[in-house]
């Protein structure tokens, strides 16, 4: 049997969701920008997920989003192609445990090989969660992921994808279904509970970073991503109080886990010198003003070089100079 | 404080999803049929669930979809109303645990006041499974269903919703994630792994029945559902074998715990002389012809005087004779 391998030499993102957990609009806000979204004013944004591909063919998804079936019926690239059963959908990283990055999964069912990436402690959740039994271990593997050590996946049936990720560790917060309020001030928070991704084209050198939670940016993490051609990054909240002073939440972004977009200690100024080419918040929750095209926020935001993601979006990493 | 209750005396059903397990299309078939659906040849269907109401205003949903957030964002009645925070969605009754019957919950999270009420068996596989924890306890019960004890849920606030609910076991399979290879030819199968409702306007005595699986057809079911008004039924499969001469999986109906549609032990046979008002066909598999509304098995159907349900088909009971 010969097969046919096609070098492309690319590396493609698409934004399958650019909203937070809940998605936008969420189902319970009656918020005036939820409702400006259901009447289409305004876009609807899905829940936090990207697929990338190196070859233009097989995608990895970054994360399982409650919305995926919504997802994969939206985007024609990640349509079956080949005979009665198939997905270009090869496998799944998972950068936590958190509802809106895991639910997906049990969408993925139906008997169709993959593999699913994550660090020993969400795939100690997953183990835990009889309902993610319902992908058959003879068709879906679950591998771990070890920090700081590059893994190249293949698809399920052994062919080569020349993508290469590397997760490591970034400040957050263990799923809330997972805190443990006795435990400490971080509620049982452990390194591997948050993990960022370096992706690559393993041929071509091409590469970005996915970083859809993040809580704060310590030296080591700005270094990490300095000089970037692309960073996707935490853009939860634009600032750290919005979801009690607009009376949808009693949490701050700080206890969530995400750092906000604004303010001294927000994201665009812990990235404004580091250099990096193109910047693009996503992870987007639906209080955030940013989602709306006409708000003060939303020029702010692109006037300090930032874009927002949206679902659809489409972006191919340049090749770097030879 | 004074309450203004509306008694509009009716009972109105809104189908919500059709589709049984994967939806129509499903991610990774690509049958002629799952294709036409991603074209927009034949509508699509998402997955198996509806909301009733017997005051026009508060909802309860039969089964929690991992389509709910699109279901919800779909049907306006169901939009948030009120405040900042609200749903018309007061509650859910689960039929069974499988996961296109309870994965929708992980998207009702966001502090959201809640009814949710099932079987012992089904709470328990909730209970065992923590990703559930993220419905709060202080906003979400979780309500012990006993068979043939009619229960007359509430808002979360404590209105009246005038819906009254009585759930029956009926022939089933406990959910696949669940089986018990080594238990015995039914995998650990018990009473309460599936159950069919009575939903009735209690003031009114409107009612009609929900099924949406069922094994087979023992006289007592057939008695209990004589002279119904409507029933909704399980409509995964058109014949036992579909989806295995379809080459689209490997299981029969049997084995799945679904009667079919047709043959002589088949669905419509069963219900010709029940003198049943209204039939209608739901949890309909992507392989079950009768989706295509061109096909020759749709024509059979219809000439049966069955319905096939669709997404946002709105149905309202008429009141009995005085």
């Amino acid at each position: 049997m010969s097969v046919l391998i096609w070098i492309a030499n690319l590396l493609r993102v698409l934004v399958l969701g650019a909203a937070a957990g809940g998605g936008f609009p969420q189902w319970n806000s009656n918020s005036d920008a939820c409702n400006r979204a259901r009447k289409g004013d305004v876009a609807s944004q899905t829940q936090s997920s990207i697929a990338v591909t190196a070859n233009g063919r097989n995608w990895y998804l970054c994360n399982a989003s409650p919305d995926i079936r919504q997802q994969l019926n939206n985007n024609p690239a990640l349509y079956p192609r080949e005979g009665m059963r198939h997905s270009p959908v090869s496998g799944v990283v998972l950068t936590n445990a958190d509802v809106d990055h895991i639910a997906g999964l049990l969408t993925l069912r139906e008997s169709q090989p993959l593999n699913i990436f994550a660090t020993k402690r969400v795939l100690t959740t997953l183990k835990k969660n009889s309902i993610f039994d319902v992908l058959n271990p003879d068709f879906v593997s679950r591998n771990e992921i070890f920090l700081g050590h590059p893994f190249v996946p293949k698809t399920p049936e052994g062919i080569s994808l020349d993508l290469e990720f590397e997760a490591f560790s970034v400040p957050g917060k263990i799923a809330l279904y997972l805190e443990d309020e006795s435990a400490d001030s971080n509620f049982g928070t452990v390194e591997g509970d948050t993990v960022g991704l370096r992706i690559a084209n393993q041929l071509t050198g091409q590469y970005f970073f996915y970083i859809p939670g993040c809580a704060s940016m310590p030296k080591q993490l700005a270094k990490r991503i300095s000089g970037a051609p692309l960073v996707f990054f935490d853009g939860t909240l634009y600032e750290d109080a919005e979801m009690i002073t607009r009376k949808e939440g009693h949490k701050t972004g700080n206890r969530m886990g995400h750092m906000s977009m604004s303010g001294p200690d927000g994201v665009i100024v812990a990235l404004k010198e580091l250099n990096i080419t193109r910047k693009i918040f996503i992870h987007i929750n639906n209080t955030n003003p940013v989602l709306l095209e006409d708000s003060r926020e939303r020029k702010i935001v692109e006037r300090a070089d930032w874009e927002i993601a949206y679902d659809g979006m489409e972006i191919s990493i340049e090749k770097p100079p030879e």
